[in-house]
């Protein structure tokens, strides 16, 4: 029997908190965030807007940041110079299309044989992960703040199967960030080429190969109407997390509430675009296969090969780039300790599930 | 070269929006969470801590939601009838607390074989799972907003070792939700124990067995100290999502701005809790193990065990209970499609990075 308590119908006005002064004192604030994406792809491209929506609507519209499609303002690799330089307030973006400027860029998107989603968002915010990041951002006068994931992404779409490295000699591939280093390594010509570009690169022939993000994405951009062949694991990019970097003395001079609201809202981005990639990806991947995509794992010699390709540049990049070890160092070492738990916990019951699965 | 291009260094208040009228008629508001949890469990707790500061920070103390620590206000199973009631405005919870009420409560928070946490976030936000919950939550007069992920649990302290269903049999366990019944099915004598009075219930000698969390919570609750067999994998949740469970005449009289902070800030302190097990759970571990906890694993004979079990309660619950068969269908079809897909990619990818971890 439950007792019956005295209810209270209505708000609890009498116990209320006066409004702070602060609250009326609050500027209007009206931010311009250029996008590396263009709108179609709008899982991505939808992150920022809801990053951007859910800011408006927690400060109520008192703090407007709205995002331009990549090419509106500036294009997708053009993004981090426009903050930097202040022409633009925002970017929503990935670290990793910037290697060309330190490739300590790519760390705070994803870099091959590192984390998966889950130990990226962990090492972000509760690892230190988000501060040692914008140590380094910050002497290229931006701030970034973590806003979505994408989830693993997959190996890429090839027109030929793929079963040594040979069989990669010489390919023109569409690959972004320190993946693009690291397939080097092995012989492949890697492209840099921004979202919106990829479709008519590979249609033209300019490209032989490419990887973008995963299932949903990569049909929208119609990668499987080109290339028959589409491979797993993406072990260049465990996860992919993307930023709202901003100009760092923007951000400095933003009042308290609007960082708090920023914050919040990108961390509540980061969950959404993760879900919506899970939630789409499935079904994504069962049309691809019924129009004839063939799906393939990379072969255990072929991973090993890309993973020494992998340690010898991250070897050498160490050597020469102090921040880029350091960062590295964390996340290796987050990484190792994180999988020795996974291995006994979240792995083991995905195992579980799959084998009953089987049955 | 950059071209520098001029840079307006302040905020750029010609171009402000004014202020909506609304901003000036938001009520002040303070309310009470009662919570599930006392304050030493400092990740669950904290989650709670971490949505009611956020939710200040972003309505700038206009809106303030305060928790109590389980026991305060009410204990921690009598939180939905005070909710329900009116008698506080919120608690903070996990739903299959409440299966007594409903075994469809458990369905919000965790089942046996079911989602895994990435899976169970899509459902909820991204595949109507929220709504259909909602739906069901409506006739006990409350609005449940995720807000919490624990990740993966544990299958358990036991004091012996555990190899078959036989080994089960007749002991006195402390364990939550649907996976009490499943494990009654073979044998054990299942006790619904809060949070709180878990490690002296063990302490007393009135139950031989108990899971809880894993290894972070357990070992702050002293589990290690009066059981030494830890088992994996946590079959009965996949994942547990934690609520933030609001009386719905309350809910609904909140001005829209509100209900937006309040989903945000549940989303933040969603990805922020998960973040935070990932990052502890595997230096608890090393701990516990260095102390002299012994990790095993279920065998494959025992989880098929638990499985026919599950399915069998599944099919009986199903049968009498309209809302438990349309939300568990629900899940079941997007966990089958969702691990078609995982088994080819994230789970590649995890199993890849344990394959090279080990050689």
């Amino acid at each position: 029997m439950q007792r019956r308590i005295l209810m209270t119908a209505a708000p609890i006005a009498s116990a209320a908190l006066a409004a702070p002064a602060v609250a009326q004192s609050l500027p209007p604030l009206r931010w311009r965030m250029t996008s590396a994406f263009p709108r179609n792809l709008d899982l991505t491209y939808g992150a920022g807007e809801f990053f951007c929506r859910a800011v408006g609507e927690i400060t109520e519209g008192r703090f407007t940041i709205t995002q331009f499609p990549a090419g509106e303002i500036v294009g997708a690799f053009q993004a981090m110079d426009a903050v930097q330089q202040g022409s633009v307030e925002a970017a929503y973006s990935g670290g990793l299309f910037y290697v060309g400027k330190d490739p300590a860029f790519a760390l705070s998107a994803a870099v091959p044989f590192m984390m998966n989603p889950r130990q990226q968002h962990a090492w972000m915010w509760q690892a230190g992960g988000n501060a040692m990041l914008n140590e380094f951002f910050k002497r290229f006068n931006v701030h970034a703040v973590p806003c979505g994931q994408t989830g693993n992404q997959w190996g890429g779409w090839f027109r030929r199967e793929i079963r040594t490295a040979d069989d990669l000699r010489g390919l023109k591939m569409r690959v972004a960030g320190v993946a693009g280093n690291v397939m080097q390594r092995v012989g492949v010509v890697p492209q840099q080429i921004p979202p919106g570009d990829i479709y008519p690169a590979l249609e033209r022939g300019v490209i032989d190969a490419v990887e973008y993000i995963g299932p949903y994405d990569d049909e929208k951009l119609g990668l499987n109407r080109v290339a028959r062949f589409y491979y797993y694991p993406g072990w260049g990019e465990g996860g992919t997390v993307f930023h709202a970097f901003f100009n760092l003395d923007h951000w400095n001079a933003l009042p308290r509430a609007y960082k708090a609201a920023v914050e919040v809202a990108s961390q509540a981005a980061t969950l959404n675009m993760m879900a919506a990639y899970d939630a789409r990806n499935p079904e994504a991947i069962m049309r691809l296969v019924a129009n004839g995509t063939q799906l393939r794992g990379f072969s255990s010699e072929l991973v090993d090969t890309l993973y020494r390709s992998a340690l010898d540049f991250y070897a050498e990049t160490s050597a020469q780039n102090a921040a880029f070890k350091e960062i590295l160092d964390s996340q290796v070492a987050f990484r190792d300790r994180n999988y020795q738990y996974h291995q006994v916990a979240d792995f083991q019951f995905d195992a579980m599930m799959l084998r009953l699965r089987r049955r």
